[in-house]
C-alpha cells in the first residue's frame, strides 16, 4: 500500500472510531442504563438524548469525504489490499449502501411506519385483532419489495433480504435445507407423539429463590469462562447482551422464581453470545469489524450453548450435583429423570416457549410465509389462514385466536423482515464444534470464530473452519439420535 | 422581540439543547456508569469514548453561527428582553467567554498541565513529598494569575477567581465575612476546650450492617421529598450526585459498617443537593440555566440539610426512635447524648474529617493561602510553613506530615482554585431557610430558589429571597447559640 493510501485508510479508521463511539455508547449503553437503572420518570429526556445521538450517527455515515474515501479503496484491485481493509469497506459498504440505495423520502416514511406500527401492534395482539393491523403489513411489506429492487438480487425478491441479513445466503440452498429439516422434524414430532416414554414435566414447578437463581447463573458463566473483570449481569425487563466494547460485555438476565429454567437458558444462551463478544480481537476497532460475522453466526454461539451443549447428557452428568445444591427440592428427582424432563417435547402456540425440536418448526412457517409474501404469492389478509394451517400440518395444533398465533411476534412489524432463517441456520453451524471441557470450549471458539469479528463473512467462516458448506444433515442426524434416545422410538 | 429575533433565540436553544445533551450523558450519565456499574477492563474504551464526546462538547461551543448569534444578543438593550433570555446569554457567555479569553495554546497547557499534576499530587501525597510538587504548583498558580489578567476583575486578582465561581461577590466582602467568622470560631472553640462537658464518642463504633444503612438512606431520602420515580441511589467509591436531567437525579453513597455517619451524611448532604437538581423547572432545558444558581447555592441547600436541620435537636426528637429501630445499640443511649456526640467539635488535620464548626477554619485557611498566593504575597515554596503556622493559630494542632497537611486536597491541582470560599458562603444562606416539616422543607426551597435554575445569580437570589444582602451575623448566631447549648459555656 502507498504511503498516500496508508494516509487515506487512517482518515477511515479515525472516521469509523467516532461512529463507534457514538454506537457504542447509545445503541449499549444508554439503552442498558434504559432497561436496568434509569427512574421512571427519565425516559422523557433519555429519549431526547438518544434520538439525538442515532442523528448524530446518521450524519457521521453521510459524511461525503468519508464516502468518497471508501469508494476510492472500493475502486481499486482487492487483490492489492490486505483482508482487514477489504473486509472494512465491505462493511461499510453494507452499512451504508443498503440505505443509501433507498430514496430518502422513502426511507424516512418507512422509519415512521416502523415506528407508529410497532405501537399498532401491541395494542392488536391485545385485542385480537388481525384487521387493524393488515394495511400497516401491507405497506411494510411493499416496502421490502420496493428495497429488493434497490438492493438488487440474483433470483427472487426474497434473496435480496437474506443476503441482507447473511451475507452469501440465497433462496435456493435455504429453501433446500429448511424443506428436509421440516420434513425430518414432522415426522419425528409424530413419532414423539406416540412414544409410551413417560417425562416429568411437573418437576421444574415449584419456589426458586432469586437470589439462588443468580449464584447459578454467576457460577455457570465463570465455568464457561465468562470474564466478570470484562463484563456484569444485571436483572432487566427481558433478556439480552449488550456490548460497550469487548471489555465491557452485560449480560441482561430475569428471574421467575416459580421456575429456575428461564434464568438457565439465559445464562447459556446470553452466556455464549458474551463469549463471542468478549472474545473478538481488540485491534478490530475502528475498522466495524469489531462485532460478530453475522447476527447467525451470534445466534449460533449462542443455541449451541443452550442447546447441544447445556442439553446434553453430558452436561448434566457434570453439573446435576451442583443444581441440587442450590435447589435442594431436586435431589428427590433422577439425573435421568431430569435430563428427559429438560428436554420434553412439547406443541407449542408460541415460539419462545418452544423446545430445542420444535422451534425450528416456528421459524420455519415464518420463513415461509415470508417468503411467499415477498414473492408475491400470499397477500397480507390471508396470513392468518396459512399461518393457522401450517400450525395445524407441522405442529397438530391451532392456535385458538390471533394473540396466540399471527400476532405474537413484533418482528415482522419492527423491520427484522427475513431475520427469522438466521435462528434456525445457527443449529447447522453448531455442528462445527467439537466437545471438550468447558473453557476449552470458548477458547476453540475464540481461536477459530470470536477473535476474527466480522472479518469473515459467514459462509467464509464455515468454510475455513469446517472445509464444508452448510449443510443440514450433521443438524438432522444430531437431533435424530437426540431423540431417540430419550423417547425410546 | 421581533418574528426575527424568535427564530435566532430558537436556534441558540436548539444549539444549547445538542450540547446539554452532550454533557448531561458524558459528564453525568458515563461518569456514573464508570463509578457504579463498569467493569475494571473497560476503563479504557470507556476514556476514549469520554475523550471524544469532551471534544464535540468543546466543537459545539466554538460553532461560529452560534456564537455569532449569541453576541448580536448581548450587543442588545437587555431591557428589551425577558430575564430568562438575558440569563441565558450571560450564562453562554460565562461558559465560553472564560475559556475563550485564554489563548488557544495557553489553555491547551494548562489543561495538559492539570491532568499530569493530579497523578503527581496523588505520589507526592502517598511519599509525603512536597518538593517535587512545587513546579507545578508553580506553573498551575501562574497560569492562574494569567487567567485573572485575561478575565479582568476590579481590585485584586484574586477577585476575578471568585467571581468566576460565584458572580457578584469580591474579595473585600469575603475577606470582611472571613475575618469576622475566623476570629469568632477561634474563639469559641477555644472556650469548648475549656468546657468540662462530657462528650460520649465511642457510642458512633459498632457494627452498622450495609443493609440496614440502605434502608436508612431511603427512608430519610424519602422523608424529605426526595422523588424515586425521577432518581435512584448507588453505591460508588465516593459519594457525589450525578443528575441526568431534573427527571434522573443519581445520588452515590459510600457505606462505612463500623460507622453509620458516613451515609447518613450522605443521606442529607446528598439528598438536599439532588431536591435542587429535581426541582429545578423542566422548562429551562435549552437553556443552560437548567442547574443550580451556582455552586455555592448548592452547597449551601446541602450543607443546610447536613448540618442546620440534620445536626439540630429538631431533628433527632423526631428521628432518634427511627435510627434506633435501624441500630438497636443505640437503644441504651439516651437521646440528649447522642445529640451532644453527633455535634462533638474537635480539631482535625484533614477537612473532610472535620466538624460543623472546625469546618469553616479549613476553608478559611485554604481560602486565605490561595488570595495571598494570587496576590503575590506568598511563594509556592513557602505553603507549607504558612499551612502549619495557621493550623497551630487556628486550630491549635500542627500537622505532622505534608499528607497529612498541605497535600490532603485535591482541588488545587485539578482546576478548583478558588473554588473553596463556596463550601462556607454555603452555610450563611442556610439563614434563608425557616423551619418546618421535612417535605415542606424542600416545597420552600423548590418555590423560591429549586425552580428558578440558573436564571438569577446567587446574589440576586439571596435578595430576592431575604431582602437582604449576604452577611455573617446570622451564622455567627446560630453557632454561638448551637454550642453555648451544647458545651454549657
Amino acid at each position: 500500500m502507498t504511503f498516500s493510501d496508508e494516509a487515506k485508510l487512517k482518515k477511515i479508521q479515525e472516521h469509523v472510531k467516532k461512529i463507534e463511539y457514538l454506537k457504542f455508547t447509545n445503541n449499549n449503553l444508554l439503552y442498558w442504563d434504559k432497561i436496568t437503572n434509569m427512574p421512571k420518570k427519565g425516559i422523557e429526556f433519555r429519549s431526547e438524548v438518544m434520538s439525538f445521538l442515532a442523528g448524530e450517527i446518521h450524519k457521521l455515515g453521510e459524511d461525503k469525504e468519508f464516502n468518497d474515501l471508501v469508494s476510492y479503496f472500493e475502486a481499486k484491485d482487492s487483490e492489492k489490499l490486505d483482508i482487514r481493509t477489504n473486509s472494512m469497506i465491505r462493511r461499510i459498504k453494507k452499512n451504508y449502501e443498503y440505505v443509501n440505495r433507498i430514496p430518502a423520502d422513502e426511507y424516512r416514511d418507512y422509519i415512521y411506519l416502523i415506528a407508529s406500527a410497532e405501537e399498532i401492534w401491541s395494542k392488536c395482539k391485545k385485542n385480537n385483532d388481525f384487521d387493524t393491523i393488515v394495511p400497516y403489513l401491507e405497506r411494510i411489506i411493499n416496502h421490502f419489495k420496493n428495497f429488493a429492487e434497490y438492493w438488487g438480487y440474483e433470483q427472487e425478491p426474497y434473496d435480496a433480504l437474506l443476503s441482507f441479513y447473511e451475507t452469501g445466503v440465497n433462496l435456493k440452498t435455504v429453501d433446500t435445507m429448511f424443506v428436509q429439516l421440516r420434513d425430518f422434524i414432522v415426522k419425528l414430532l409424530e413419532r414423539i407423539q406416540e412414544s409410551k416414554v413417560h417425562i416429568a414435566k411437573d418437576i421444574f414447578k415449584g419456589n426458586f429463590r432469586k437470589s439462588k437463581q443468580s449464584k447459578m447463573t454467576m457460577d455457570i458463566l465463570n465455568r464457561i469462562g465468562f470474564d466478570f473483570e470484562a463484563g456484569r449481569v444485571d436483572e432487566g425487563i427481558h433478556p439480552t447482551i449488550l456490548p460497550n466494547s469487548n471489555k465491557d460485555v452485560r449480560i441482561i438476565t430475569a428471574y421467575d422464581e416459580k421456575d429456575f429454567r428461564p434464568a438457565f437458558t439465559t445464562s447459556l444462551h446470553g452466556g455464549g453470545q458474551a463469549l463471542y463478544e468478549q472474545g473478538i480481537d481488540s485491534d478490530l476497532y475502528g475498522t466495524f469489524l469489531a462485532e460478530p460475522s453475522s447476527m447467525v453466526i451470534l445466534e449460533a454461539v449462542a443455541r449451541f450453548y443452550e442447546n447441544i451443549f447445556g442439553k446434553s447428557k453430558e452436561f448434566w452428568d457434570f453439573y446435576y450435583p451442583i443444581l441440587q445444591g442450590y435447589f435442594p427440592s431436586f435431589k428427590d428427582v433422577p439425573k435421568e429423570s431430569f435430563y428427559k424432563g429438560i428436554n420434553n417435547v412439547e406443541s407449542t402456540f408460541i415460539r419462545m416457549d418452544a423446545d430445542e425440536l420444535t422451534y425450528n418448526l416456528h421459524i420455519i412457517i415464518r420463513y415461509e410465509i415470508e417468503r411467499d409474501l415477498m414473492n408475491n404469492k400470499l397477500k397480507v389478509k390471508d396470513i392468518p389462514d396459512v399461518w393457522n394451517q401450517k400450525y395445524k400440518d407441522y405442529l397438530g395444533i391451532e392456535p385458538p385466536n390471533y394473540s396466540l398465533g399471527v400476532l405474537q411476534d413484533v418482528h415482522r412489524f419492527s423491520g427484522y423482515f427475513g431475520y427469522f432463517p438466521s435462528y434456525i441456520l445457527g443449529n447447522f453451524y453448531d455442528d462445527i464444534v467439537a466437545s471438550g471441557n468447558w473453557k476449552e470450549i470458548n477458547e476453540w471458539f475464540k481461536e477459530k470464530i470470536f477473535v476474527h469479528g466480522a472479518i469473515y463473512n459467514p459462509q467464509e467462516l464455515i468454510y475455513i473452519v469446517t472445509d464444508e458448506n452448510l449443510k443440514s444433515e450433521y443438524f438432522i442426524d444430531y437431533l435424530n439420535k437426540k431423540y431417540k434416545y430419550i423417547y425410546e422410538i
